[in-house]
């Protein structure tokens, strides 16, 4: 008998799980605000929790979407610096050692006086950029790029990179830390990183951006300060592991840069689908069937509950639900008739933390002949209840791929 | 957002899961004993079921406690002589090798008349190892100190031991066996143990003490029979491993050994606090909130349970679940506002068996803001429909301190 293969829709509502918000009665935002959609999901298929990482772990968005993947990030993470050059489109390569950056204020003694440089952003960094990439420290290449707001990469590419060191980053100090080797092997690496960073210096003190910015009433933005160190990260592309073609349809850099370092393709999305508060669900879900049509596995992230979470406004996200909600609709509507489709999230941002959680996140996975439970409510207390039982992050990609009939047998 | 930091409470109920008994009516004592108190902390939090070690795997208290403490104890766990010796206060060091000893009777030719000496105790126990203790063999130092009952330690110190060895116990057997060793390189310590044992006999046979109990017909303790040889555990110390202070409140010796090995302070208790049927829980609870106003995260052990289960006495233990519950209402009257609770046992101990099993154990999860699940019912099956779902003995930290708001994040 000749089954056919499934297609397979991954839904991460980035940050959605929460704990009790006394805003919402005590409630969590899922509890609080109905959403019929979603709950249609549950209620045709199976609910359970899941560990993004592993029980009370509190996981990044980078590790929990790594584990969603299918892989262990205890195996493949090498730092965020590598996912974030990759976010912004970078082409990062094996020996590369790649750091984030923030453009900060310091004085003539390397006292930080602001860590953001007032909140500058394009086309500031941009222009200030452009005189830093390209530096040449010990034969090693300083690649420079600017991220969102305040935020840049540099990539060093060179012989004999070694990531193992600490960041520049003074954190709750005020005063610039150099970067200190943590291996013997690391000790050339850290040397190139504080020689750009004098040099960094030097170019951005009297920089006309500056000149005009202070002139303004401004900080100058006249140091770059990186940490998160890591080389290029080893990971068995996604195609090749499961037997499938992947996409990801994602607004924000970091999981772009995630995926495309897992092998899945970045399926191009307009400008509204931007991964802000105001993204654009049913644009978005629409490219993620468009992309259904062309990729065998999907995975699509929509940022905003995690954005309500971190301001720890459980009204705003309770908002946000309601139009998840309303693509969740979009979905089941305009879904092809034989997919494979799992909601989740990859961390909780609970409300009254304003951060991650290391709670158990909600999940429900739909197809059509899958055995249906009980549970009806998608939440974190209704998934509970439901036959999925308790699971890990990279269980979701083998449960999917199994249901879709994609499966080789162990054994015989 | 400064999210303020909780102190948490693991209190382990020894042994208090059980099996259908026959003297209940088939039910649990935990499923028919009415127990409103601990029923609260899974009303206002989570349930669920957890296996101490493993699915299936039959524990002992001291490996289960270590995965409670979240470690793993096929890593860490190095024989119990090297636990018990830390329980009674002896100094263990890195290089030796404890073992654990009854006091037995034997005949002229070794023949084992009684494995426990007539359950001989203190003072007499003291008054013979006085004789023995610092007894040195082939250069090694015998260091022997008296436990509960008819049991004592030998710990030996010295060049070159390993602990490789047979137990020198004749279980089922009535003829006393030497130590064989399991490996060649612990040729040499099964020899000094066997050379304790002979000089152990000389020593014991004609002591005063002895004497006094044949003349008063009771069977003279002459020889010490040794098991369950271990090296000094090597384990990272948990105030490192989870950033907090943490102290044990436990009145048993092998508990308290374990706590310390883990790098926990023993609290200091009264004496009606000894891990005995009548150990006073009210007591023991007073002790544990006044542990935590001075550290971050107190294990509590209650023995009673345990010692009702290998009993086989199934009324006696529903006894000892009312005192329990009482003593969970005492911690939710006087517990401070923001602690994680975690109610749990180290293993179920069926009245049916007389022994610890390897099915899973009822926990419960509280603390404010938590999200709630439908379970109410403290019991095996009650405990099941709750929202951890099924983990294991080493996640239960992790979740604690994760909802206690003190993980790190992993990634970002």
């Amino acid at each position: 008998m000749a089954v056919p293969k499934k297609k397979i829709l991954v839904v991460v509502m980035d940050g959605l799980g929460d704990r009790a918000c006394p805003d919402l009665r005590g409630l969590t935002p899922l509890q609080y605000i109905r959403h019929p959609n979603l709950d249609w999901f549950l209620t045709h298929g199976q609910g359970g929790i899941c560990d993004p990482v592993g029980p009370g772990v509190r996981p990044g968005s980078d590790t929990a979407h790594l584990s969603i993947l299918g892989y262990n990030p205890h195996e493949v993470y090498t730092g965020r610096g590598p996912f974030e050059a990759l976010g912004i489109g970078m082409d990062i390569q094996p020996g590369d050692v790649a750091l984030r950056c923030n453009f900060a204020t310091v004085d003539d003694s390397l006292e930080v006086l602001d860590r953001r440089a007032g909140r500058i952003r394009e086309p500031e960094t941009s222009e200030l950029v452009e005189c830093l990439d390209g530096i040449e420290i010990d034969g090693v290449e300083c690649l420079v790029k600017e991220s969102t707001e305040h935020r840049a990469v540099l990539l060093l590419r060179g012989e004999d990179l070694c990531p193992d060191i600490t960041d520049a980053d003074p954190g709750g100090d005020t005063h610039l830390m150099m970067c200190e080797p943590l291996t013997e092997e690391a000790e050339f690496t850290a040397g190139v990183v504080n020689g750009f960073l004098e040099e960094c210096y030097e170019r951005l003190k009297n920089h006309p951006t500056n000149r005009k910015r202070v002139a303004a009433g401004l900080p100058p933005a006249n140091i770059l300060v990186p940490r998160g160190a890591g080389s290029f990260p080893n990971i068995d592309p996604f195609p090749e592991k499961f037997g499938v073609s992947a996409a990801c349809v994602a607004g924000v850099g970091m999981i772009k840069g995630i995926c495309k370092a897992c092998g899945l393709d970045v399926y191009p999305l307009p400008d509204n689908c931007d991964g802000t508060m105001d993204s654009d669900f049913i644009i978005k879900a629409q490219c993620a069937m468009e992309a259904l049509e062309e990729y065998d596995f999907v995975l699509m992230n929509c940022k905003a509950p995690d954005i309500a979470g971190h301001d720890g406004d459980a009204k705003a996200k309770s908002e946000v639900i309601k139009r998840l909600d309303t693509m969740a609709g979009y979905i089941k509507d305009n879904m092809p008739e034989d997919l494979v489709v799992a909601l989740t999230c990859d961390h909780c941002t609970p409300c009254i933390l304003g951060d991650h959680s290391g709670d158990p996140v909600p999940i429900a996975i739909f197809t059509r002949n899958i055995v249906r439970d009980e549970a009806s409510e998608f939440s974190e207390s209704g998934c509970a209840r439901g036959g999925l039982g308790r699971i890990r992050g990279r269980d979701i990609v083998p449960i999917c791929m199994d249901l879709a009939n994609r499966t080789e047998k162990y054994g015989s």
